[in-house]
């Protein structure tokens, strides 16, 4: 067979990766796929030194690579909203199929890039969205689709975990952990995307429009980055038992899908609570199948290539399907996609760590546990840390049950209120995972 | 569009859950399949008390199905190698799709079935047949495509690890959890396919093939069970740092490729060590992404019933696509398998924990040192216990680095020639899972 002829826009990192990953297994590639993969123009401002280009095009434009009739398939690695969006649908317009690792993009211009692929009759591959090269939404997609998913969880942002490993393992503060993070290429000079959780909400959006079959809503995600933790809480959660993990969840319920990134304490005997470093993992939970995880490198030159390529495979594969027969973009057919509205956060439903610094004075826990009872929250259990205390006050760390989060803030309010607690309560949310 | 019409063979435990799970998550399937999946028939001799089958006509002859002109996808989920056989042949030659979650069968005589359904034009599916309900085929197959897989490694036996899992926890015996797993139903009567590595060699058999592009070799598999894991061995192991687990293994060399089951030492921090139960994990390292993780239930009712049921969906939409662009049983187009061979246990490289019962005698070690110098074996580390002295025997435990096992095996000879060793050598594998 023709091999399939692919432009790549971009030879950063991935797409250098996966300019040299197409190379070096091009023969293992066509053992598999029965048809080479020719990669007939590369568009790049700058020259990728990891990269042999000497027998490609390399053109400046990435408006050369999309126009060009004899390219199948276009794949966008340039990153970005404004210039990747352009290509997108041009590309699409140009009834090329498209691959792509941009999560910004497609989380909050989907929806639309989605329709105009459809209308054109045209694929739109995005496996190296979400998790890098761990193959999830092919899972979520195709692997689970027996399932009604009920929720979803996962560490989803290599950078924020590195730093609450660091945090953890060397007992080491945010802003060192962050500068060495910097240092070692793991963020970026600017890491609000990593670091507020903004990255990780992106995928969240991806992974819960393929899993309940809801249009992409990144607008109404819930997202609390990690900046505010400190080694102190990451120490009181360890001698309860638990790890703090920046997690995106999302889930479904009778009254509407959670859909949040925030840090949460999970139980450390979780395998999740045992994804260290840059690795990243994703639990699904689905009502016949119960509980998978899908865990592997998260980002990275060749680790998000390897998804690329098998979107490339995939795009390469489905180009005879009739449409009716073509895996959805995400997941349900466009006009199945549900209505179920994406839940305000102070709505969602989840068990809470709460760190209170009170004076060392005896009616305090009766005044907190009053605060508790009157909006029917329970408690799982207290831990006072006398030989922590610091200006007379000690920190007071309860465990809650499960209960709707505006009743949490509410009991906050009230305790910081108290002539006893001088400074504000810390809150992070717990979840068990069964 | 017209629902695809299924006929089921076998009602059991997998054919229930699928009859079930096709029946509660209609709604859902459909939302995402774009049409509905109709059972037609089923095959059952039997009655399943937790399936309704009022409104579904039920047969006594598989043959029924397996003939019956109207259905497309015949689900084979009876088991064994003679009658499952034949009716996997016989749907093949009616030109009908078939989706099996027999690993026993595949395993041996998975080249004759996928060359008949060439032949033929249709598909068989059997992501139900490795590892439960976890899209471990579909991964590797699919969105591992770009890469050049260098290993994998699974715990693919829920019985076998339930059996660990519980001796490590419990200090329990073999004999003693075997006969409760029986109990539980995690085991069979004659438990010998779970307990001595068969099961697990037949699904390492399908991976290995599916990673590699090789043959399916089930008889040149080496399979070694657990039957003979003292408690002992675990504890010493859990000194050591690491945890004992079932693992299947497949590793591709230059020499060749190795496949084998057998008991390993893993570092206990490592994700594979911490599934725990009748849980199923299977690691898999390309050269791209690096080490991915698949974990889930790797049996059960509705886990199984998730992959059969991802199976006919793929096969619904695959109906259509040329042959040349459906995705190929083993992963590699049928002509461009490889010859590479399958080393014989004693060409497999490994680092080895020995455990050597020896008399309290000063010159012990020097002998023992002695006896792996000249054999290039490098010894990592050696604990003697002497507080578990018995009839003057201490347990001398060794790590030795990686090497060839016929050296090994050599060297254990020449131990248990020394006066002072007077039981047999025990001899664990161990791998890092780097």
């Amino acid at each position: 067979m023709k091999p399939v002829k692919v432009g790549i826009c971009g030879l950063g990192t991935v797409g250098g990766g996966t300019f040299n990953v197409l190379k070096r297994n091009a023969e293992e590639i066509s053992r598999r796929a029965g048809r080479q993969i020719e990669v007939v123009q590369v568009a790049s401002r700058t020259i990728n030194p990891d990269c042999d280009t000497s027998t490609t095009e390399v053109v400046d434009d990435v408006f050369a690579i999309v126009d060009n009739p004899e390219i199948e398939i276009v794949v966008e690695l340039i990153g970005g909203e404004t210039l990747a969006k352009e290509i997108v649908l041009r590309a699409i317009e140009n009834g090329k199929h498209v691959v792509t690792a941009n999560k910004a993009l497609l989380a909050v211009h989907g929806n639309e890039i989605f329709a105009r692929a459809r209308a054109r009759g045209v694929m739109v591959g995005f496996e190296a969205a979400v998790a890098g090269g761990i193959p999830v939404i092919k899972a979520i997609r195709e692997g689970l689709a027996g399932n009604r998913i009920n929720w979803l969880t996962g560490i989803i942002n290599g950078t924020g975990n590195f730093i609450l490993s660091e945090m953890r393992e060397k007992g080491r503060t945010f802003e060192d952990v962050l500068q060495e993070a910097q240092e070692l290429g793991y963020a970026e000079a600017d890491p609000t995307f990593d670091v507020e959780g903004i990255d990780a909400a992106h995928k969240l959006t991806i992974l819960a429009s393929i899993a309940f079959g809801i249009p992409l809503q990144f607008e109404k995600a819930y997202t609390e980055g990690i900046t505010q933790l400190t080694t102190a809480d990451v120490n009181y959660a360890e001698a309860l038992g638990y790890r703090i993990k920046h997690l995106g969840i999302a889930r479904r319920t009778d009254l509407g899908i959670e859909l949040r990134v925030h840090p949460t304490l999970i139980p450390e005997d979780r395998l999740l609570a045992n994804v260290n470093g840059v690795m990243n993992a994703v639990m699904v939970n689905g009502d016949a199948v119960g509980s998978t995880l899908y865990y592997g490198a998260g980002a990275g030159m060749e680790p998000t290539a390897s998804a690329v390529i098998a979107d490339i495979i995939d795009v390469m594969r489905s180009m005879t399907v009739l449409p009716a027969d073509q895996v959805p973009a995400l997941g349900f057919q466009a006009d199945q996609l549900s209505e179920h509205p994406i839940l305000a956060i102070d709505e969602c439903e989840s068990a809470y760590y709460l760190r209170i610094q009170a004076k060392d004075h005896p009616g305090v826990l009766a005044q907190v546990a009053s605060i508790m009872s009157v909006r029917g929250i329970n408690i799982e259990s207290i831990m006072q840390k006398e030989a922590d205390e610091v200006d007379g006050a000690i920190p007071m760390i309860l465990l809650t049950h499960r209960v709707e989060e505006q009743r949490i803030n509410d009991a906050i309010l009230a305790l910081e209120a108290l002539d006893t607690v001088q400074e504000p309560v810390v809150r992070i949310r717990v979840e068990q995972l069964n």
